[in-house]
């Protein structure tokens, strides 16, 4: 982290000037993510002057506190503040809970209602001294203030007269890491797992702990290590002494772990003949192997389960339903006050009529029957991850389940790590789409944070995209989705450019000038993937199996819906998914008000057009143009957009290390030549149905429909295994 | 690199002086290298310094001899050298080729000799003023003068009255990478390929600047980039422009580019109908393949095959020989001045009476019939990469073929990344084994170098251990064994302690107290390893598939070569391979002198007595004791130099930063573990055989034989894919 080159810079400190002449660029590889504690300038650097700290260490948790403000602020200033027990002068910093330090306990702060997580930042007087406290009623809530107040300097906004108060509006906020334990992650465009299992529990990497940091920074309080699609072996006691090893070094972080538990773990190394969730035996030996765990792990977090999907085991192996399968597995982690996960991202060997009803049809009918400690977990949208989805029908229908919102924050659908893609937009979308199940103002974070329907047991997962590159997220922008998606789980109702305002402060630069251009940049940076990739409701083109480029051609193979052409059925007459009334009829899982709005192509919101409705190629849009013309402009708007951001970020050269600056460049460009790729692939095909010719001035494809359908990638990464 | 810090240090110049008082320790993670350029002590850096620097820069090639001198001295002797065009002061240091430089030229030095890639180092006097020359004929050869140069400033010897002459005594000095398209690393314990495939050709990470860097400062000058179990794929035009890529960033550090060729990829990737060699159509697309690989790379070093081995296609699929296979190629490349390696570890679907025995019995009789531009590549025993072997059987046995030789780097069977060994005593066995091929004194080392037989093409390949680990290679002391490989395939009589003192004080520190115990360390840990896992020539007794762990008890599966009980024979009578004239005879295969000694139960070194012969376990040692008892005490004696090496290292805590000291006492005590469960497992099963007791002092195993036959690794890194 940034320290070691701090630590650098001491070490050096006696060497001849000369040497300091060399001309080797900063070096900034990313691994410090918006934990980047460099000077700050003049101006800001006096503004934020904290010469002592007042902070107590005798927990871990404590510790990690002060040694973040140490660290951080002795970056960022210049000077690290000295360690006091006393207020004896002006702009002391004072941290700790009334229980950790006398001189919260002294100001008698309203800490009521701030509960475990939440904290206060307030500049106050203490022995006639100004000074600034972070205040909480755990040490958990500190180490969150204590990164907030890092953040307020890092941003360069002022330190004087504070008075925040913060407390997490969902309680669960998990990374999943579709890590396999060969290091293998399903969807991973960051190098292979971080958690390097044969060397656990001996070696605990350093990169452990600054993973932990990482997160807490942003407020994750659980990570979920194994992949849904897991082996079983994660269960055995070798594996479990090695999250052992690993919780161990994120506790003082308040990040609890958790394990994707296989269903027919009973079977494969319980030795019992079956799985069945109504079975004694089954029962017995999850309940042992819950005891197992947190005789290990106190404070294990609980299981997430994939059961019944893609060819997982499950519960209706069996003749059972999901809520027999997850309050078994509630019922045992509940003594010890563990939850279950259980993803609503099935669909069943049998290919339904249309995949995107198959979730609702599956779970509304065991609304009320889950156990306390069950939460349904549900990814944004009905399909899978598509670069715009409305939202899924599951939210707001089963009012009596919480459910837990399942963000994809790998960019499995939206062009692996080299696409620049912010997502906070995509997140914000769906967070704000209106179920209308109680009316309007129904809002999908209403559902997940609780409010809507007096939920206390709250969740939102983001499926992690770190892995081992250096940078961990395989791109310097990803890293911003690893970052939005902690703050939008912290709070849904929190804003995407405001994240992207402060992610760009803290990662990059302050300068308005290039805070502006790269946020603006950010911001459209979504859209331009689905108008490139899939526009106007367009969904599931890629190519198969990994993913990775277009493959709207797809057809064939083990079940219909997982082609190309299930999803979009063009055809002479037009193309889209008709989920109208009359088609699939999919709009009906909704409330009434968005059922009617989506489900009449006078009302549909034209991003959903094609996803609702089987439209003629010469339907007029909005804009006065034929569908046909507006989807070839809207394939080449996308390109255009990325040929709009290489050029901001040239423009930016000057502003940024030319370390950074180069791979954030060079990927673009294959992002330009993606983008383009997709465009003119989809054209070439779905110009073998429309028969119509591109508008005016719209170049035609460079090769022909048979060369892009002739391209293989049998070694692209993040294939599932 | 080590510049970067450097750099923060300039940049952080201007900080007040309370920051540089930081705790953290000085960051030491390994990445550098052993070209890790940290401040000389004054002593040192008086005796060393360079104030001026003349280096023409007009070719990549010369920018790289002269950028490493300016970061290689300026973070050694904290001042970088002035660039010069002429020597106007005393103490420059003059590069160049007679062609690159006039003032090189006008010394009117003695290159002649020094081939391609010598150089010489001098010093000398220009225009009154005393000066150091590093000259040669080309400019690699050049760069690596600057290289040895840094060398002996990194390793504190004196920089004054210099009289160098070297050139390397083997041409072709390559790694072989054995990593798959799909970036997983066979045999790989670093994580996984540094090669990302996904992203070339258009994004080209610095680290594969550092890697051309790491190794043209050892010489290497080859590197073959894909698996020798390789996929089709990679002949392809996609990847042959990844290649490309690659090919251009290696080129100015003398690195040469080499493709494992699938022999069948006619069939996957030419739509022809056969592979056989002396089919027209197959010939003519190799020819194609290589007519179309030179236009994209001109200087790109040829094929390395893999064939009828381990289920891999080959020539005799078709009834053809290896030489009708190789040549084939070979004809292919030559015209471009290409090369074929092929490789002699073969073994046929049958099961042969000794393993050992195949590779001899199918290359001797085609001695004399490969092309000029072929090379066999033979293993340097005849199993497989094992603690130890005796050295192979086909050198010296054919005197009419290049032989190349091939070690094993990465330490598949060594304990993997976490193990402490170092090789170079190992590789220094084989090439000092006495082949008696023509008379005593035809060692290993002369078939290699060409001298016994009088070979101008000649080579050594290193199977590399190198992954995207942040230190390159799994752990600290692993860099050693590629360090090592790389001055050995220069120098094979070069002596393996002196490469660990250079190594130690390059990587590490250059204080006595530190080198000596840490080089003694060193130099006994192959042999430990020998003692806790294989002892007095027992083999392959490693854990299926994965090797990881013991195994002694694998029998069953597909082949009998592929278990442990093929190797060991234990049972009531006694233990090891009787490859005596009264078993297998595979000492027949050597020369009549060494065929004797091995052949002979009372003339056999011990270290290969259970190699050659079935023994009894009451046999009478050397040291007097039974081969049982003696067995037993060789396993404890590994376990106990590990321990060994724990109190060295962990007495030197003060010697070296927090960070590496760290890393490496957990992976000792990592080693310390799996030694003695080595030992434990060991012993447990063979005592079964011998029903003797341990003898006095023995501490019986922990566990049951049972227990650790248990025990299971499906997911230890590096298996086969």
């Amino acid at each position: 982290m940034w320290c070691r080159c701090i630590a650098a810079a001491a070490a050096l400190a006696m060497l001849p000037v000369a040497l300091l002449a060399s001309p080797s660029a900063l070096a900034e590889d990313g691994y410090d993510v918006w934990l980047r504690y460099r000077p700050l300038d003049q101006a800001h650097s006096a503004a934020a002057a904290v010469p002592a700290l007042a902070a107590p260490a005798s927990t871990p948790a404590q510790g990690a506190a002060r040694d973040e403000l140490l660290r951080g602020l002795g970056g960022l200033l210049g000077t690290r503040p000295a360690l006091i027990e006393k207020v004896d002068r002006d702009g002391a910093l004072v941290l700790g809970t009334p229980a950790s330090s006398p001189l919260v306990a002294g100001l008698e702060l309203d800490l009521a209602g701030l509960g475990e997580e939440g904290y206060l930042i307030r500049s106050v007087r203490i022995g006639g001294h100004a000074a600034t406290v972070i205040a909480a009623n755990q040490d958990i809530g500190v180490l969150y203030g204590a990164f907030h107040f890092l953040r307020l300097a890092q941003t360069g906004q002022s330190l004087s007269s504070l008075d925040l108060r913060e407390s997490p509006k969902v309680k669960i906020r998990v990374l999943n890491h579709w890590d396999n334990l060969d290091r293998h992650v399903e969807r991973g465009y960051a190098g292979e797992s971080i958690w390097d299992w044969h060397r656990l529990p001996d070696w605990l990497d350093p990169r452990y702990t600054d993973y932990a940091r990482a997160n807490a920074s942003i407020g994750i309080n659980g990570t979920v290590l194994n992949n849904v699609n897991t082996s079983a072996q994660a269960l055995t006691p070798m594996y479990l002494d090695k999250t052992r090893a690993l919780a161990g070094v994120f506790r003082p972080y308040g990040i609890k772990v958790y394990l994707s538990a296989r269903f027919s773990a009973p079977i494969e190394i319980g030795g019992l003949k079956t799985a069945d969730p109504l079975d004694p035996a089954v029962r017995r030996w999850w309940k042992a192997k819950a005891d197992e765990i947190y005789a290990l792990i106190p404070d294990f977090g609980g299981f997430l389960v994939k059961a019944n999907s893609e060819g997982q085991p499950g519960p209706q192996d069996y003749g059972r339903s999901h809520a027999d399968g997850a309050n078994m597995l509630a019922e045992a982690v509940a003594p010890h006050g563990g939850i279950v996960m259980w993803r609503a991202f099935v669909y069943s060997h049998e290919e339904p009529d249309d995949r995107a009803k198959q979730a609702y049809t599956e779970f509304v009918p065991y609304d009320g029957t889950f156990a306390d400690n069950v939460l349904v977990q549900v990814k944004n949208g009905a399909i899978d991850f598509q670069p715009r989805e409305p939202f899924h029908p599951l939210f707001g229908a089963m009012p009596k389940t919480p459910l837990m919102m399942e963000f994809q924050i790998t960019k499995e659908y939206l062009g692996f790590a080299t696409h620049l893609a912010y997502l906070a937009p995509m997140y914000e979308e769906a967070l704000r789409a209106d179920t209308h199940a109680r009316g309007p103002g129904s809002t999908v974070a209403k559902v997940v944070d609780g409010t809507l329907e007096g939920h206390a047991l709250t969740g939102m997962a983001g499926v992690a995209n770190i892995g081992v590159d250096r940078n961990w997220s395989g791109s310097h922008f990803d890293q911003a989705n690893w970052y939005a998606y902690g703050r939008l789980a912290w709070d849904p109702d929190a804003g995407s450019r405001e994240i992207a305002q402060d992610w760009v402060r803290m990662t990059f630069s302050t300068d308005p000038a290039f805070v502006a251009p790269v946020v603006d940049m950010m911001m459209g940076s979504r859209e331009a993937v689905v108008d490139y990739m899939t526009p106007l409701g367009l969904h599931h083109l890629m190519g198969r199996g990994h993913h990775y480029g277009p493959g709207p051609w797809v057809a064939g193979g083990p079940r219909a819906d997982w082609t190309s052409v299930y999803y979009h059925r063009a055809d002479r007459n037009g193309i889209g998914f008709d989920r109208s009334a009359g088609g699939s009829d999919a709009v009906a899982q909704y409330a009434a008000p968005v059922a009617r709005q989506f489900g009449d192509l006078a009302t549909v919101p034209e991003e959903f057009l094609l996803w609702f409705h089987h439209v003629p190629w010469d339907h007029r849009m909005a804009s006065g143009r034929t569908l046909w013309d507006e989807l070839v402009l809207r394939y080449g708007r996308g390109v255009d957009y990325v040929k709009s951001m290489r050029r901001t970020w040239d423009g930016l050269a000057g502003q940024v290390d030319a370390e950074r600056h180069r791979q954030v460049a060079v990927f673009l460009a294959i992002q330009e030549k993606e983008a383009q790729w997709w465009r003119d692939a989809s054209i070439a095909y779905f110009q073998t149905f429309s028969k119509r010719p591109l508008p005016k001035g719209e170049a035609p494809p460079p090769h022909t429909l048979e060369y892009y359908e002739s391209l293989q990638f049998p070694f692209a990464p993040g294939d599932g295994k």
